[in-house]
């Protein structure tokens, strides 16, 4: 039995962490913080956990000591308290922004100031399994990745060196925002949109590029759903390339990888990714179609922001360190219909 | 390890069954059928299933033998073959509404004709473990009840002594209404809609006077929602009480049963019980306002049709019928936000 | 030419006032006021406007002189402002609820404080001209009715001879609770929800019991919509009665009115009212089911809670006290499909 | 008083026809057809009408004499019978794609059949008024453009001279796929779905290509919306430009459309197009975002499909062939919220 803490827990992915670890039989959790509901039972800000426990959010003033600490705190927050985080726990799973980037030039380009902790960023790796399985291992820390950067970096990973421009339209859910209701989150408001609401230079460019050597250009749109994110692709090829060859490449990459798919039907209805049915799972869904016409291949990447996006990744690391079965815990396999 | 089958297993019940039984280790899955997707693969009608199976759909006019057999054909259908059923299996799980009705006058009253099979119906138990728990064990083979009668009696039951004239108000998801197309289902039409869809003298009337001996008025609305049932239930009381008895009285009927929850708070975002986060759940969240200026009680329940109010019922019986923990592989506890 | 102000022009009533008078070629809007967002256009609130006029928000320290003032300040605040109101302009149509109770202890009763203005109340029409034609235009003021009050009050007012208990279960759209952003309207928590927000002592019942004479049990839920209210009335007969007599009580109370339909078809995806397709039209359709079984006649009743429940009652009222032809800048029929 | 026929008018864009003539009064609808619903009430198919006419379906077998005749029409049925249209009517707008391309041997390559009527090709203007008011007047027939197409082409038009590669990542509304359901429409699939149903090779890219000499790329979406396009471009620059020339461009083109908006802000909840705001009106908004980092000028294009992308342009050249007030019936400014 091992045990767990979280800091920053009334916030979604807080929610969604409780979720896969109160339903574990290997994990206990001995703290979950949440200053704005200090006191108050879990089950009051995550309804859908009401019967799995009595706990309390407590104060993140004293951190309980454990064998794993997730870190739920907003961006530009973690990184002046990581110091203390990592006296706390012997595992530091981090959901912020924060430690993602190793260069601290790269975090005061993309995030406007210096980095608080520059000495720490090597301590953390990428949490990404699929690329840096075994650095999670070894580091036993990691910052779990951004949850569109995931959906991009996850498709777009085995093709660069076949991508010339890369152009990404993303679109994605409400629950991204968090849960701190603002004028554009306001149901009258945010109800049916297709809305821009990062035409260009999105954050997680910086990420993408990190780890996949592609300055990419992303557009963001917030969409009617609230937990997905589903990525297009664009990728004007650098060579002429058969379709074969793209499932070859994928199969490569990805096939004994436990939460990635490839998702490409002739027939049905869903042909290709679609975040829909991926709601609660650590699926990350990936399609194609070549278009020959314009030596372009489009890539379809599909997953829940809140699970493969934040804290199913996060999860799945804890797994790794621990040297637990990855994918256990995880095997939630979505809804359909839904 | 425990064999089981599922006749008609193309359909939205069917697909939820295939969720809840693939899952799992101490059930193989040994045939499912489906006469119009006959040699597809499971996956193919059931995206979220891709991963979990090569297995692909047979036909039904030779059935294995299994230790259960879970029957989703249509109403009509079923009772003019569970003569052969019943010789296939051990066990036979319904979730039509053949066999849920004790007796055959009344099902030749409400489905508006004989019954074909109408000695086999004392063999079959009503399928609603928090009301007939032995009785689905001593006779082995149940009927899963409705799924509007379900979030209906369920809430009902322990206030039959108390009620006068009951009005119950049902909001329902288009998933309800199976997986072939029609003109009302088409999204256009569909999408956005608080649609009265049976204004009076719904079928599942039958079952609800059945089990609590009450003849509720009921009228039902779909609503813009794929799974879920929301019933509002207007009681009439005939003799005054106070908040404190209610609750007395849902307790004692209740604090034992796995998947029976009380939601009634006085602060939070969700006070009562509401479908959403019940999606892909077993829980029946029941809730309670007491209208004293009118002596009135209005009770509110809310399941998932295709889980609480089908398959999951229907493995919740499996469950008490093989002897294993009545709450096995129906652990999922929702999703929020969603 | 008319003219006329708004105060209190930014919420979401006073947006679809706008939208109602700006397309208008025989009234000059003169003034439209907003504290919160003084000197902002007005289409930077309302985007549909965006192209109608340049106008800007006003304060409303100083009012300008106009033929009529349409006052959409919060329930509370008016009253103690009506004086200067009604200095300001020859008619005052307010949208809020002070002046819809004629009687100021039954303000006091369902509003928790006295009446500010009592001796202003007899100055006021309820402002539903399907009931108060004359008396909306003998006084020039009126009050618009409550929203889910006037869905209600119109499908039952020709029944209320017929009338025993009245259970009445109202599902709400989103924009009814105002365009700030709370908890529970941020889209995570909002979207796809039935939620019961008001399960007993709804103040609107006040209004209800005043045009109708009835003691309605009403149940209110906010549902996945933006626009729109359907009630369902469950009516409790106290005589038989046949459906050819319903079908002649309504047409006797409509057949001439210009935003009154009578919507029961055999066939059809439309068969009862349904409010999507009513989305920025003024009509208020109501229909029935007789359930002879029961005694019980179920009337279901839509309509647009910000035009017929609101503003466009408030522009059907101006017409009638100006004399001009009372569907005058209310044609738009609604949309299908949407 | 002019007369007006629609063929196939049972269909959503023959729907949207019949709510934009049926609420003039310079216009008479001499003859509305429907194979399908041959003889039934115009409203049993379009409920929003019902209170506008009584007038039922007719066959199209016997065409009345008409000033302008609207052919609804299905794809590659049309031009079989366009010499018989043009002998009914002095006038023909066509709402299908058979008269869109000028060139026959662009709709073999496209549409993979021979053209039926090449020599009417040249009587037919491409129905954009924006671009070719003054051919749409001289040939007094046009070819309404495809609903995707004309949100790109609108869009893109202005900045042909400064575009390399071009991606467009397009999302429809359920509506553009017709009143027919089928599996990929029944509610509980197609609910909440972003799904690439055009990934690559859409037919509207040889219209585009016409009308801006600009090969494009386009991948379609099916979002959760029933009315609306939204398409965003992504236009790799072949030389720098500032922001101010963009404005400088789209002003110059468009200053005097009236139904064209710059939408662009830098605060407020609706900063760019979005068609939600759109529904029922003939607006097209345009906005725009310079990614100078990348050479990248992103544009968004947002309007109705069944408006601005069909009937409402459809309209528009009618006024313009009939020397009427181009806006004239296309007045309704679109709600919010909604």
């Amino acid at each position: 039995m091992k045990t767990a803490g979280i800091i920053g827990a009334s916030g979604y992915t807080g929610g969604e962490l409780l979720r896969l670890l109160l339903t574990r039989d290997d994990i206990e959790l001995v703290q979950a913080t949440s200053q704005r509901f200090l006191g108050l039972q879990l089950g009051h800000v995550h309804p859908n956990l009401r019967h799995l426990t009595d706990m309390r959010f407590t104060t993140d003033d004293e951190l309980s000591k454990c064998d794993v600490l997730f870190c739920g705190l907003p961006h530009g927050t973690t990184m002046s308290r990581m110091n203390e985080l990592l006296g706390a726990s012997q595992h530091v799973i981090d959901l912020s922004a924060d430690f993602r980037l190793n260069a601290p030039e790269q975090y005061e380009k993309w995030y406007g100031k210096p980095h608080a902790a520059p000495l720490l960023l090597e301590r953390f790796a990428y949490g990404m399994p699929e690329l840096h399985r075994q650095d999670i291992v070894d580091k036993g820390n990691a910052a779990a990745p951004g949850c569109i950067a995931s959906s991009i970096i996850l498709a777009l990973h085995p093709f660069q060196a076949l991508a010339g421009r890369v152009v990404v339209d993303a679109k994605i859910g409400s629950s991204a925002a968090g849960n701190t209701p603002t004028g554009s989150t306001h149901h009258p408001e945010r109800h049916g949109v297709i809305r821009p609401y990062a035409p260009a230079g999105h954050r997680h460019q910086a990420e993408i590029e990190q780890e996949t050597g592609i300055d990419v250009m992303l557009t963001a749109h917030a969409v009617e759903m609230v937990r997905g994110i589903s990525s297009t692709i664009h990728i004007e090829l650098n060579k002429e390339i058969e379709e074969k060859e793209i499932w070859s490449i994928l199969r490569g990459a990805y096939k004994d990888e436990p939460f990635i798919r490839i998702v490409k039907s002739k027939k049905g209805v869903f042909r290709f990714p679609e975040p829909k049915i991926l709601a609660g799972s650590n699926y990350c869904d990936i399609g194609f179609e070549l278009d020959e016409a314009h030596g372009r291949l489009v890539l379809f990447s599909a997953l829940d922001n809140l699970v493969k996006g934040a804290a199913g990744a996060a999860v799945q690391c804890m797994n790794l360190i621990f040297g637990i079965e990855e994918a256990k815990g995880l095997e939630f396999p979505g809804l359909h219909p839904v």
